[in-house]
């Protein structure tokens, strides 16, 4: 008999939970779920026979002692920032880890430790870093063994709303955290073009944009993500002429978005002045040119350059933001206020479904024939537990701690799923799951 | 005998230091000059009998603690970073200290400390922050004894370069910290009109410019500074509907340094790909969209939106940008780059006088009747030594240490230079010394 100890019982774990509880029997597995909320972790089993739930409270060294040495494997699906804590402990006791977070440098750092001691630490295993890396490698290997070389590489997700909920005029709810939503793109994006490096500042970042078409689901446009350079490394792709990655949204968002960060509404490095006094009106006006005669939206629609009646100021009007309302946030940041205003409307309600969208597009050279290579995946939730989200982060981790349980993973160290041996079977079983790309292959004309 | 010891003995210490010394006679002062280049303060001594030079390091504790200890002021002009050190030990050993540099957080929680000992760290005595202080300072304490209610201040100032020195495209040189010019203004700038507070970000920072006139210099631009907001405490203006503190240039600067913004070029967070390898064209080249037909030159114009052939783009060529030449720096950041270039070409030569222009711009309401005072200083530097930068600085510092060496300031604790008795002897002699304001009054129409 394995033991498998899940760390964290959230709307995210769902999944990944049931998963394992309902292969525990076949399998032989004693599965523990263990949460700061005891109430939540027994929600989550309760459906089932097996299965054991726990307080646990990952601050707490000797429950984290006691359960971790007591497990043989753990699957943490606590926030990245706690993940240094459960790696040291799983260190500790010789436990192998499993976790959908990104790999950082501290984790890094203890790779030769936990090879040392035999284990794996097998990371982003989820869907966005997770499905992306295994269904790219799948592709890459797959040209590289056809002695194809390849000359670009683009790849796109987004978690968006199913188009039968799509109902809101930004077309755009929230399928994962808001403030991460609201935060997306400080900072610079880095990617590849045609030999040239490119660096793009956050206030350009919303109208550099592509447009990608997925069958059934129509037009998407992509704005690019932070540091696209990083999986030249970790894909072998050193000398690719392009690479880029980025977020996909309906057509028409990013145009939208622009201008709250035009006008810094996503700032959250400053505290505003009287925030418990602004209103939605006031707070829009902080960011424009004082004028004795026009109006907010007359002055808003200037200083950004667009006509005064047009789809943009129709979306922001939509949201609330020239209403006399008080806000009532206090020492908010600009951020935070509009994360409050995007939380009032953006959020799906119950009867909402998710989407997840995930497009790669490799362009290659073989036999001196210039080739296109198009695989793209489409989910939608199935309700408000059962999300895209919650479903392509689980399933992944919970086939990935199949294996390792049944002794089919004989990689050790810091991993990601990049090998061969790891993700065939994952995305072999996920295809049996319903999370399948469809691959499309034509020459390649510009 | 008042013993004061000067830390620091660089370009910005060259006039306190001769001031002085020239006055250490005739008020019977024993004045210590330390640095860590002892040639370098043996240098600033050189032409005078009295005087003592030492090489001192504020990291050394001990030389710290015998040279504090030994002496009744500390003049500190070393960089902001150290103050804290001199502080403390100052506060040890029960000396007062008078610094140019802005008070910090860290500073102001010792000031019950200060005043136990009834020392007195008076600070913020240079140009700006310092000269700007007390200028103001006598303005608006004068519009409040005449019974005027404030409506209106705005303040601005700028390090330039003097009339008939100034021949680059950019009307522009270094006369203060380079890497601060090419920094200025990231973060948000925040003040106050006609009751509205602003918020700028700082991709819009140099397109939210004002005009100014200057008797005798002609027009100028302004750039609102970071922080106007926190003048309205210091300065007793806490309702004032409009505050502005911006830095001045002369006109068409900020149209030209808005395309090095814009395109991300003065970004210090990141590390460029094969810094080392890049061309200065190429540098360009990283911020702009690929385009396998057009130009550097007509892609950059194309995606700022301005004319192929315009004065921005003469400047930009002028600063060498469009040159196959290798820049030559390793791992640098796009900010480090961007410093060469203007090192390269806007370093004052031997020859060439720097220019310091101050303009405070007051409206107030008096018996119903609106009235503005515009109070504007300059002041051109003599040679490379004598720069009005360290004359402005050095002045002011020098004359509150001879009031206090003479017991001239009572006030004690962490001070700045705004109460009456303080300013007004100090902007007397600085007018003696022909650092002068005008000040023009006039009843004010819309």
């Amino acid at each position: 008999m394995k033991k498998i100890f899940i760390i964290g019982a959230g709307l995210s774990a769902t999944v990944l939970i049931d998963y394992l509880l309902e292969h525990s029997v076949e399998y032989d597995w004693d599965v523990t779920v263990g949460d700061i909320s005891l109430s939540q972790a027994q929600e989550k089993i309760s459906a089932y026979q097996q299965g054991r739930a726990i307080k646990f409270d990952i601050f707490d060294p000797e429950s984290r002692a006691s359960e971790i040495s007591n497990t043989d494997i753990v699957v943490s699906m606590l926030p990245g920032a706690m993940h240094p804590l459960v790696a040291q402990e799983c260190l500790r006791h010789g436990k192998h880890m499993l976790s959908p977070s990104y790999v950082t440098a501290e984790l890094r750092g203890i790779d030769a430790a936990v090879r040392a001691k035999g284990l794996l630490f097998l990371n982003e295993l989820g869907v966005d870093p997770g499905i992306d890396h295994m269904s790219a490698m799948r592709v890459i290997d797959g040209i590289k063994k056809r002695g194809g070389k390849l000359l670009s590489f683009k790849s796109f997700c987004g978690g968006l709303v199913a188009p039968d909920c799509d109902d809101n005029p930004w077309k755009y709810k929230f399928s994962w955290n808001p403030r991460n939503v609201v935060l997306a793109g400080q900072g610079v994006a880095r990617y590849r073009e045609s030999g040239q490096y490119r660096y793009v500042p956050y206030h350009h970042l919303f109208s550099t944009l592509e447009t990608v078409e997925v069958a059934g689901y129509g037009e998407f446009e992509v704005y690019p993500n932070r540091d696209s350079l990083q999986y030249c490394d970790l894909y072998g792709l050193e000398d690719i002429p392009t690479i880029l990655r980025g977020t996909m949204r309906r057509p028409g968002f990013s145009a939208a978005w622009d201008v709250f960060v035009q006008l810094g509404c996503t700032d959250d490095s400053y505290i505003m002045e009287n925030s418990h006094r602004l209103t939605y009106r006031q707070f829009i006006q902080s960011f424009l040119p004082y004028s004795a005669d026009k109006s907010i939206e007359e002055c808003l629609a200037d200083y950004i350059g667009i006509p005064r009646h047009s789809e943009i100021i129709d979306k922001i009007s939509w949201l609330g933001l020239f209403s006399a309302e008080n806000i009532g946030l206090e020492n908010a940041t600009p951020a935070t206020i509009m994360q409050k205003i995007l939380v009032n409307k953006w959020s799906m309600s119950v009867d909402d479904r998710d989407l997840l969208v995930m497009q790669h597009q490799f362009i290659f050279e073989q036999d001196a024939v210039k080739k296109k290579i198009v695989s793209s995946m489409t989910y939608e939730g199935v309700d408000s537990v059962h999300t895209a989200m919650a479903t392509t982060v689980g399933f992944p981790l919970a086939i990935a701690t199949k294996l390792l349980a049944m002794g089919k993973i004989d990689a050790r160290g810091i991993q990601l799923p990049l090998a061969e041996n790891i993700y065939e079977p994952i995305l072999d079983e996920l295809e049996s799951l319903g999370i399948r790309f469809i691959e499309e292959e034509c020459q390649y004309r510009i």
